[in-house]
């Protein structure tokens, strides 16, 4: 028997092979499948297609347990899963009086929409077990076998399939509330240890020069243990896993191990986003933080904000596209501007004093850069990006070269990861 | 023969599979392929493992002609990528003086990344094209074979693995420069008619209230065509879509006979971002925006600003999350915040007004709400969203519900999606 359950996504839908819709639920699911121990195989996408999603039914059953479907279950003549399980599992369809009152209840006040599709929601496979959709019309569907499908299985083998609606918010609640509990009734964890992933952050070192740093304690690794390099807007993300064959203590040794190895460039030892490691050093002074944001465009803001219980620390922001703006909102000299340019290290610094001073911050983040596609000249090119930082101690800016090649997406994501990178590092030197 | 080239990607990397990464690229590749014709099949994401890219590989093969993968190409021990290609393709590594000189060249003035690690970039498989990547060190790698590979393939057949890496930026310049341009001189398009998508984006009506609306419609739909519903944000985009069996005048008189039915919830006739379209309209009047934002925290000015060439209309935003920022800066009175609380239509208009006047914009949005998942009351439970549109003509205001259920990003980007939206309508109802 396998060391740990084994699981699969197929995630069904057109729109995922048109490039209509990216698929960001199958991540979700591998994060929380991971917590209790299951580990996901493989993710397959394809189309709303009888033919395909039971061959793909087919495969991913000839390889793992547990599969997990999105999509396909909305009341619509484009989603056909619920027929398609039925085939597959040699079931039809009966009406649900629970979900039905579910429906009809989601739906009192909107009388227009409990209409004779929505009505198709309330038709569940005979053979299914069926869990609420608290926040939606289509159901949770579960087939569990002990016995072969199809021929193709093993006889006294235990199968799992759980069918999944396709929109994240309504799925993210299934797998909380319904899907995970119900899996732990029956998933019986076969190791001695969990599924262990154990992060660590790091900025300001290239890929290749970590390795070679690193080498030698990452080829004394055992061989329970498998080391992965994730690079990501300047930083990498250092990743040490075990599938249930080391000990979590035995994974601390090793990291223990490798910090002094890395210190100079390590961010935070935890998967993190960068915005939370910030924001829990600063609620843990107690103090605030304002932004000035030109190339950056709100997204400095709405990283800072993005953790609830953001507005402890963060009070807002002055997104100040227009030289007008810089000027008028946030205090930046008409002369700074006309002398050196809106990307420049004078303008930055005006920013964040502005936005530090108008909105009573502790700390304040100014950015200017030229995100491209156009706008770059000689001088600076597109990728040039000026940010400063103003604490209560000093004012201090720095220019970013992130390369003329990268779009403009990359570019504002780069000044985001390094403006925040560098006041994390700023704090915890301060310590 | 198959009416289109059809095309499979593997997305290769344990990070996709411990939910570590989101694959944003597949969707991305999907969009490009079908613009030159090719459909893409299915999209598969496998393990940093020999034997589960091999076997991905022989599935994909076994199905289409064309196979793309990205990931596993970097310089570190986990990544191999490459080393599986040579074994699946029967070649070895050698030595490319391109990829090396481009290499160094790449890395001139970052000796410490001219190490042995990177050094590993320049050996190839000796079998493959060798196509440069401009903007990173792993080279783009095009195996074409007109034979049976391994056995499992009949004689004559052309087939192209394409092998990038999977940094995003990486592949965007990968696809666009080398990979496309290359696979059009194999990839005969043998159908009479191109793949074609049409998209009409509505707001506001439910998916099954649509559905039962456009029945007979969609019944008498010819079977070359196929109708896909997809909801997001509140919107739905209606796709329309034929593979090579439909021509573009057949599709423009279906859609034509669509609209009139759904008049009054359609936005837009073409699958563009909603910040794209209402960026078209004040471009086309030549005029301005900014806006004032609470709950959506800088998210509405990242929308504003995502696309190239916005400062001609986007002036810039004040992010005020704590009150003191609404007064001090967005001059909303203290008595409007000390009367009606910050998420009230008093303060939203006087936010609108605020942002408008202080930046000399035409238009202003102003948001404020509770996202979550703390600070709702029974009177203003979580979801609770006001948004203002501020005129030349007028200031008004709206209050949505966008649901107790529902996350705190969720709650954002439906706030942000209304405020756009609206505005959209009443530029579109002004022309």
């Amino acid at each position: 028997m396998e060391k740990t359950m084994r699981a699969e996504i197929i995630t069904i839908g057109d729109e995922l092979l048109i490039g209509q819709v990216v698929d960001t639920n199958s991540a979700w699911m591998a994060q929380l499948l991971n917590e209790v121990g299951i580990e996901l195989h493989q993710i397959t996408s394809v189309h709303d297609n009888p033919e395909h999603i039971l061959s793909a039914l087919d495969e991913a059953f000839s390889r793992v347990d547990i599969v997990l479907t999105t999509g396909g279950l909305g009341p619509t003549k484009d989603d056909i899963t619920k027929h398609v399980l039925c085939e597959y599992f040699g079931t039809t369809l009966v009406e649900d009086a629970r979900v039905r009152a579910h429906v009809c209840e989601l739906y009192k006040e909107r009388p227009d929409v409990l209409n004779r599709l929505t009505a198709t929601q309330w038709l569940v496979p005979n053979s299914a077990t069926i869990l609420p959709n608290r926040v939606g019309s289509a159901p949770i569907m579960l087939f569990h076998k002990t016995t072969g499908i199809a021929n193709l299985q093993p006889e006294g083998r235990s199968m799992f399939l759980i069918a999944m609606p396709g929109v994240p918010h309504e799925m993210k609640i299934a797998m909380t509330e319904q899907v995970l509990p119900y899996l732990s009734k029956f998933t019986i964890h076969n190791s001695k240890f969990p599924i262990i992933h154990r992060t660590l952050l790091l900025y300001g070192i290239p890929e290749s020069t970590l390795a070679l740093r690193i080498e030698e304690w990452e080829n004394a690794l055992p061989a329970t243990m498998h080391l992965a390099y994730l690079p990501k807007d300047g930083t990498i993300r250092l990743r040490l896993s075990s599938y249930g064959e080391a000990s979590a203590e035995e994974m601390n040794m090793q990291i223990d191990a490798l910090k002094p190895l890395i210190a100079d460039y390590l961010i935070a030892t935890e998967d993190l986003p960068l915005e939370a490691i910030l924001g829990h050093l600063l609620k843990q002074r107690g103090q605030t933080i304002a932004t000035a944001e030109s190339c950056t465009g709100g997204r400095l803001a709405a990283a800072l904000n993005a953790q609830p219980g953001s507005s402890a620390f963060y009070l807002g922001s002055v997104v100040a596209y227009a030289n007008e703006v810089k000027e008028q909102v946030l205090g930046v000299k008409h002369d700074t501007l006309l002398q050196y340019g809106a990307v420049s290290e004078q303008t930055v610094l005006e920013m964040a004093n502005g936005v530090r001073h108008h909105m009573h911050a502790d700390y304040a983040i100014a950015t200017s850069g030229i995100a491209g596609p156009d706008g770059g000249t000689p001088d600076k090119p597109v990728g040039t990006v000026w940010i400063a930082w103003a604490t209560p101690e000093a004012t201090t800016a720095k220019c970013y070269h992130f390369g003329t090649a990268r779009e403009r997406e990359q570019i504002t994501q780069r000044a985001v990861t390094a403006a925040i990178v560098e006041l994390i590092k700023s704090l915890n030197s301060n310590l």
